[in-house]
C-alpha cells in the first residue's frame, strides 16, 4: 500500500497588495522609534531580501475557513472522489477565522467543522478536526493523514492549509508586508499505485526558540497594550531556519532511500526568497554539491507568504502547469519542506 | 502491543466561584429583554439542571497553557518517565491562550510549543501540536496518539487538555455559569502489559449541526458587536447529544467485544448533569437495562465544564482516590466519552 495526493487545490484570494500600496504606512522600530529612511527605500530593501513584489489579500467579506472550502472543494474534485468517502478532513491554521476589521479568532467551532458543513458532507465518521503546528502546518497533517492511513483508521483525507495572516499584521511593523492569505488543499489516499509518501520528518525546537514568533504588540507604543499581532524576530528565525531546516531535509532523504540525485524539485514554504535560497544552498553542500537551475519553484513574488497555505498552492500551480519553467512527471522524487512557529520544522519525501 | 495510559495529571485552579457569585449579576434573554426572574431563581434552576454549585476559574496570572503545564508536569512524574523520550506533545483546546481581561486568543506558538518549552524539553523529536476538537478533543487526542504507535511512529506521547473558559464567556448570558477553567494531562505509551485501549469512535455532525456552539454576541445589544462569546444554543444540544452519544458509545462498545455488564464506569465529560444521566439512561436503554448505581463518576457539582479538561481531571481524581464512591481496580473496563462543538463526539473503551 502506498499514500498519495490524488487530489490538489489552492483559492488565490483577488485582491492584490503591491508593495506601493505601503508607501503611505508609517513604519515604526520595535521601541517605537521612527525608522530613518523613506518609504521607498525601506520598500526596496524589503524586496531585495523577500522577493514579494505582491501579495493577495482575502476579500473583505471572506474568512480564512472560506478560502479553505474553495481549496477542498477544487481538491476533492481533482481527486474525483465522492466526498462522503472521506474519513478526515484535517484543516492546519494559525488564527482561525478572523473577520475583517476585527480582532479576535473566532474558533468556535473548529475550521473544520466548518469547511464540512460548507461542503455538505452528511457521513458522520468523517472526523473534521483543526491542527495548529504553524507554518508547516500543512505539512504535518499529511504527515498526520498518513498515520491514520498506516494504523487502518483511514483510506480517504482532505487536508487543508489556510491563513488569512493580512488580519493579524501590525502595519507600523516593516514585518507586515510579508504576511497574506491563502489556502491550498489536498486529497491524500491509500493506493496500489506506484509512489507517494516515501519518507518524513518533523521536529519541534522549543527549548530557546518557542518565541521566536509570538503573538506581541504594535511597534506603535500608543496603541492598546492587550492588542496583539503576529510578530517575529526574523534574524534569530534566519539563523534557526538555515543550520536545521537542511538538517530535517537530509534525515528525510536518508530515510527514504532516495539520492539526492533523484531530487526533481524542492517545495519550501515560501518565507522569505532570500531565506529559502540560503537553505537550499546549505542543503546541497550537505552533500558538497551546488543547487541545480530551477530546482525550487518560487511563488513568493506575487503570492507573499501565505503561511500553512504556501505549499500545497504552489504543489497545485505546479501541477496544473501555472508557474513558469516548473513542471512535473509521473515518477519525479519532491521534497515538501517547511518552517514556522513552534519552532516547527517538517519535510515530506514524495514520489509524484 | 497494547496502548495504554501510564501517567495522568491534573491542574484544578484555586479560585473557587460560588453559585451564590452570580447573585449580581444582569442575566438576560438572547434578545436583549430582561429574564423575569430573580436571580436567586435563575441560579437555583440552573443548579437544579445542571448539579453545578461552585466551579473554578484560572488565577489571573496564568493561562490556559500554564495550567497544562502543570497538569503535564504531574503525568510525566506519575508515568515515571524521562520526558526527553517523548515522541509527541499533543494539546487540545478552544480558545488558546486568552489572557484575563483580555479579548484575544493568543495562538502563537501553539500551546504545545509553550507546554514543552516549559517542561524544558530539548528532544526536538518531540513533536508538538494543538488539536482543536471542541470539548472531546482529549479523547480525540488520545486517539491520535494510539494512531501514531500503530503506525509505528511514537512510542510514548503526552495528551494534555487545557482550558480557560472563563475568560470567553458572556457575564449577561444564564449559561456563563456553566463554564470553568482546568486541565488533565495523561502519558500514552505502547506496552506489552495487559489491556488499555479496546476501541474507539469518532464522529462529527456538521451538516445541521455544526453551528449549535458558536461565538456570538454578548445578550446585551449595546456591547460592542465585534466583541463575542462562547454561545450556544443549550436545546439543541441536548437533543443531539441524548440521540448520538449513546450510539457512538455502543458502537465503540460492540467494537471492543466487551459486554455491556462488564462496563465498570463511565467517564463522561461534565457538560451538564441532567444531560449526562439521560445519555447514560438512553445508553442501557440499548441494552434493555438500567443504569448500573455509582456507574457515572461525575464531578460537575464542584469543578464545573471545563471542556476538554473534564475527562483526563475525573480520570486523574478516581485514580488517585479523591472522588468519593469512586475507585478503579487492574482490569477493569470503562468507557470515556464526551461531546462538544462541531458537533462532535467520541468514545473509547479502555481496559485499566
Amino acid at each position: 500500500m502506498n499514500i498519495k495526493i490524488t487530489g490538489t487545490g489552492s483559492y488565490i484570494p483577488g485582491t492584490i497588495e503591491k508593495n506601493e500600496n505601503f508607501n503611505s504606512h508609517h513604519f515604526l522600530n520595535t521601541d517605537g522609534s521612527p525608522i530613518n529612511s523613506e518609504n521607498t527605500v525601506i520598500i526596496e530593501k524589503f524586496k531585495a531580501i523577500t522577493g514579494i513584489h505582491e501579495r493577495r489579500y482575502a476579500e473583505e467579506h471572506l474568512t480564512s475557513s472560506d478560502l479553505g472550502f474553495f481549496a477542498a472543494k477544487k481538491a476533492i474534485s481533482d481527486a474525483k472522489i465522492n466526498p462522503e468517502e472521506l474519513d478526515y478532513i484535517i484543516v492546519a491554521h494559525n488564527f482561525g477565522d478572523v473577520k475583517h476589521n476585527t480582532l479576535q479568532s473566532d474558533l468556535l467551532p473548529c475550521l473544520a467543522s466548518r469547511i464540512k458543513h460548507s461542503l455538505r458532507i452528511k457521513n458522520p465518521k468523517c472526523v473534521a478536526y483543526d491542527i495548529l503546528f504553524g507554518c508547516p502546518g500543512w505539512i504535518e497533517g499529511v504527515i498526520q493523514a498518513q498515520a491514520f492511513i498506516k494504523a487502518g483508521m483511514a483510506k480517504k483525507c482532505l487536508v487543508i492549509g489556510t491563513e488569512t495572516l493580512s488580519r493579524v499584521v501590525d502595519k507600523y511593523d516593516r514585518d507586515s508586508m510579508i504576511y497574506s492569505d491563502g489556502a491550498g488543499a489536498t486529497v491524500i489516499e491509500a493506493t496500489e499505485e506506484e509512489g507517494g509518501i516515501l519518507a518524513h520528518e518533523t521536529a519541534s525546537y522549543t527549548y530557546d526558540e518557542a518565541y521566536y514568533l509570538f503573538f506581541g504588540n504594535s511597534n506603535n507604543q500608543e496603541l492598546c497594550k492587550d492588542t496583539r499581532y503576529i510578530k517575529m524576530d526574523g534574524r534569530k528565525i534566519y539563523e534557526f531556519a538555515l543550520t536545521n531546516v537542511p538538517n530535517a531535509m537530509k534525515s528525510c532523504l536518508e530515510k527514504s532511500g532516495t539520492s539526492i540525485n533523484d531530487i526533481k524539485k524542492i517545495l519550501i514554504h515560501q518565507a522569505n526568497e532570500k531565506m529559502d535560497e540560503a537553505i537550499i544552498k546549505r542543503f546541497y553542500k550537505l552533500y558538497k554539491m551546488n543547487p541545480p537551475t530551477d530546482i525550487m519553484p518560487m511563488s513568493i513574488d506575487k503570492l507573499g507568504n501565505s503561511s500553512v497555505a504556501t505549499v500545497p498552492t504552489l504543489f497545485d500551480l505546479i501541477k496544473n502547469n501555472k508557474l513558469e519553467n516548473h513542471s512535473l512527471t509521473k515518477g519525479d522524487v519532491i521534497i515538501f519542506a517547511s518552517v514556522g512557529s513552534g519552532m516547527s520544522i517538517n519535510a515530506i519525501v514524495y514520489k509524484y
